[in-house]
């Protein structure tokens, strides 16, 4: 177990953050809030070494975040003997790098999905945590939203019955202007796959999550919008918009849809469905969602409304329909943020839960977080859904 | 032309209704409604002779309807020359007979869908339609709420920009009860495909109907009561549910999902999509609903509430979402139902509207509504889709 | 009890109606249906005698709407003997004249609402029915919307508990745009009041059918759009929209609200709540909506979503919220429409219902319609409220 | 100002809470994230001193929240040096002691609401804050969703025209079950009026934030459940259920609605409308929401979908409805939170944003926060309310 415990039985953990931006920031703050939120586990992490290859970031990480000491090589962090555990928050191309490496130093670590640029990669950091034995955990933010957790909890006590199909969605417009920038993201070297990787794994990690395990994939990918301007040299983020720009070839998917079979020796056997991905879309701005029906009942569930529940149980009935349940004690760890029903938890609080399971696990209790394992059964989903892609057939997930 | 002209420059037509139920009792109050909702059209459809096999719902037909003559035998009605237009409602079975038999009787006709248990029937239907010349109509009910066709509309404007993708499903939960009958709908001899005739077919003619035509397809099926209690001979509904009966296999698919591609020469070109549909959903009633995206813009409708249209144009701005625009004028024919906005149509009209559609293109007015062609075309995707769920490959549509 | 019995138990009825125009259609079209709908009551309404003073209206009531003989002059209509049952749908102005002329011919009827300008005319037109002893019904139509009986019925049998509070509303913007002309709507001595006689009778209707009687009111009144445009002579239609046309005086309110609690002799004592209407609302299109609560649970409708049902029971659990229940056979009138749950009534069957209450009514059966003593009812609460809305205090409804 | 500013520029501010609950940790939670949520006001700060009458609650502040020294007795967090602003977090009956106290030790300060248990009470932490020269801060914390910071603005601008009338809300359940005890909350001695102040006070305050100043008042008030069961002593908590346990009455309003005028000095001059609240409420969870209504367009939002806005701009057209519009950087705080459209903020972010306003306006810098005077300008219009329920006249707001 790492950290240390003090006389009065609180557990100290030394944080060390690798890659200081948006992410890092919502470690950090996560991390922070873990003692007033579950005051019960006596955990106290403490911000120890931040690195960013941009000094000025480092600068940020000290003065602001508060970490007690900076760098701009990543290794520093991994030798420092105070940091026990690490948040990995570097782009998907350097996970593979930077994973193993933590894993080599001994260091239990969180870390952003998707892990590295495919099955690969993932792979790769896989073998490294479990030589090494450390604790991992994967930024699968989504499953903390308790109504999801509410979900899962639903099928997994039989309320729905047995589950028959599913219909998944992660649409996101964060490209859908055709000249945005031709970033690393549109890159197959930089970035593996488009919207396959990038959203679908997020749709995927969280049916495997709610209903089980998927075993055979037939994809379908669709690139909308061709050819993008090229970013000029050090210039703009990678957000930005270039008119009449030189135009360069955009080399991933800008959708990604798959018809799914789950299981047969899982409890969702016999269940089905469709799983769609789009970075393009024009309508939806950060739809995550998704529909599991049983013989029994369905719910569904919204990121755009991440409070809100749809649930219909029993096949009829005069009042029969879907409840819409907001946010109460009996979902997921809605109470410890809210006293009362009906109130609104937020993006930031679902990485407080994130950071806590994590930190829980860490510690020797319950291991009740995503893995690299978890992470690598995702990659492998998509692996499948590329490959079936290229050759229309049906391809099993090893 | 079918019909007669009084010298008051009304048009005059004979109706003749082949099968008398539900869905005959439909057919019959949409003509009667035609010349009131639509009196700008000078048509008057008189109700001249039903036959149906049962002689009670002759009598109905002849007593509550109105019909002038009844008879049991169909073949009457095709023979009589005050007949100048026919609507078949009997069940998919006979449609194959009765359709060729009135087109060769030279009645244009108006025939509930899918026309046969599949498109080897449905294309001996459309030979004999276009070899005797006559006008045909098919109950693609759902094309005529005023929300579809004010989103056909956009599209054909080009408002939504270059489609990209559609994502659009049936889930009705006419046989989620384990316990209901195996009856003719669960047999492939009988019925053909299960939710893949019955229900995906709605959905592949609203999207050839909005977007374009669908070139290449892979399906999937699923069933997911495979057994069901027989139905003790002459007892019961086709909904009855049975405790204890003994079980027979269930024949076709409770369950049908399909990637699609829509063609490559239409303006639809490089837009794909999922379909769905479920006869055994629970939760969602009469859940038929679509969404289509595009570069500019995009749309969603559900039947469930038929009366709204969801719309996002834009892609950015502080006002950018979904806009929920109730009925108005502005919406295909609403306004012949309802003088001001936010009123609600009901399913009935739906079949008014196609009444009226109908007796336009027997009249010799602009061919609007549905034609067998259409119906051939939506039949040869539902094939496709059959087909792939066997091989696991990608179909071309012919 | 009026009409004529034929030898197959077939009730025979005359109808007569006074004023031809969209309302006039409905109400026809409605006589029509019930036979067909509810063939179950062997009704057969026959249109016999049309009144209008627009001799192209006659024309068309004959011509299109069926009916047998026409008329410039009401009275034909009231003194034929033909003529069993009468549609009054002149404007509100005319109502009492010609309802107390139907009463004393000794026809029954059906007359829209509200019945007059005000308490008044009503209060005649009550007598004059009492004292002939006639069938009256009242357009209500709201009433008939399946999921307002199925909260009504809710509320009966006690499922909401005990009723503490509503809150109901008519938002309409039929009078939004302010250069809209100053037609007879505005004016005191044609219409009465503005929102609060037009929209909030609606509401008070609703609410004393569905939850109980009014017994005191504190109103307010509010107009919007103090001037308008003068409608020049014999042009255009009451809906016109006039730029820089010379200015006259709104009458009457474009907005009222109340504050009202209900009987203390009644089911619905203690409750209290809140009323409002508004004729020139930006946004709403025809929101006539209300929520009832009470302490076991409570449900609201909204016309907009006429088919949709929200209600919550019980206090606390996973699962509480709101349930959205679709239309359904538990819910009024519904299953006279549709064999299965999910489809959408519209606006004009709601009317079907009205004219089959009214001939059930008429023909001896129980009166579940409304009658005048309601319009009464109705008009008292307004005129408590406009009074109330002049001196600031609260009154006691006679 | 108070602070102290570093040689790096940074503000440093010493923080004292009074009265360690559930609301003093959001306010904790709150100041520490500010620097991260906000670096760019270089403000610091520090969590100083802590007071409450528990002892526990003074080792939890010291412990887990992390101040640096903690008491028994709240005088003594206002005579330290070290604190240069006050968190006041106590019961509403102790406000004006409190708030009184820490204006006359010089400390600015941050109150919960309603600030005392009347109007006379917030009147004399108003003249003392006043007297004092302090900033104060209340504890209004749904002025800061991003949703009605828009709406706000968007009337401000214009763009929904003149305003006509508002209908706004607040139903919360936490009293609905009947046989809850019988706390402080139900007599008038501990807490003033009932649901009256402590929820319709809410609904007065953001109509005034977001609409206008109120000038007159029609009140009406309920009890529903008039007896509870007595709280045996030091036993269980305040939202206990106590079943056959001796009932004491309840002394204040559960239910109170009113209808309002705007100020006719006021941008909003003409505007009215009704507001209500309930403690009481079965089916709403936590729903203050409104609706303003111009003659432009109309707005509306509600806590329990607290990210989301509803918009409608015009009058007519075919794409005329309602805009559902998700989080974004165009309203209020929304992107010091979340970087892309379409997240979610929670409730414990809107008190960072209090904190922040506070924190900007102690330093000198705008003051965009609610001041003690918006308070009492809040109190009286409660007072209004109150008078009026008793004597059933209209009151001016004074």
């Amino acid at each position: 177990m790492a950290g240390h415990i003090t006389d009065k039985g609180i557990t100290e953990l030394g944080v060390g953050l690798i890659s200081v931006g948006w992410m890092g920031k919502l470690h950090s703050r996560a991390y922070q809030a873990v003692p007033v939120v579950y005051p019960e586990l006596n955990i106290r992490p403490r911000l120890v070494h931040a690195a960013d290859t941009a000094p000025d970031r480092v600068e940020y990480a000290r003065n602001v975040l508060g970490y007690a000491k900076g760098t701009t090589d990543y290794r520093d962090v991994l030798a420092d003997p105070e940091v026990d555990v690490v948040s990995i928050c570097a782009p998907n191309l350097l996970h593979r790098e930077i994973g193993v490496a933590a894993a080599e130093a001994g260091k239990s670590f969180w870390i952003e999905k998707p892990v590295g640029r495919d099955a690969v990669d993932t792979a790769a950091v896989a073998a490294a945590a479990a030589a090494a034995g450390v604790t991992t955990s994967i930024g699968y933010n989504y499953r903390h939203a308790p109504a999801v957790e509410r979900i899962r909890e639903l099928i997994a006590n039989g309320e729905l019955g047995r589950i028959t199909n599913v219909r998944a969605v992660f649409f996101n417009g964060y490209a859908s202007e055709p000249n945005g920038a031709l970033s690393w993201r549109f890159k197959k070297d930089l970035a593996g796959s488009g919207a396959l990787g990038d959203l679908l794994s997020h749709v995927v990690d969280l049916m495997q999550y709610v209903v089980g395990p998927i075993s055979d994939v037939n994809g379908l990918l669709s690139t909308v919008h061709r050819q993008r301007p090229i970013l000029p040299m050090g210039q703009a983020t990678h957000f930005a918009v270039i008119e009449d720009g030189e135009l360069g070839e955009v080399e991933n998917d800008d959708y990604a849809a798959a018809l799914v079979r789950f299981a047969a020796d899982s409890p969702a056997a016999g269940a089905v469905g469709t799983l769609e991905a789009s970075r393009v879309i024009v309508g939806p701005q950060c739809g995550l969602g998704f529909e599991v029906y049983g013989t029994e009942g369905s719910a569904s569930w919204n990121f755009e409304q991440m409070n809100e529940l749809k649930l219909a149980l029993g096949r009829t009935g005069p009042n029969q329909g879907y409840t819409t349940i907001l946010g109460n004690a009996s979902q997921g760890e809605y109470a410890a943020f809210q006293p009362g029903p009906g109130n609104s938890l937020g993006y930031d609080d679902l990485k407080v839960v994130e950071a806590k399971k994590f930190l829980v696990a860490v510690t020797g209790g319950e291991q009740r977080n995503s893995t690299i394992e978890e992470a690598l059964a995702d990659a492998e989903v998509i692996a499948a859904a590329a490959a079936s892609a290229v050759d229309g057939q049906w391809h099993h997930v090893p």
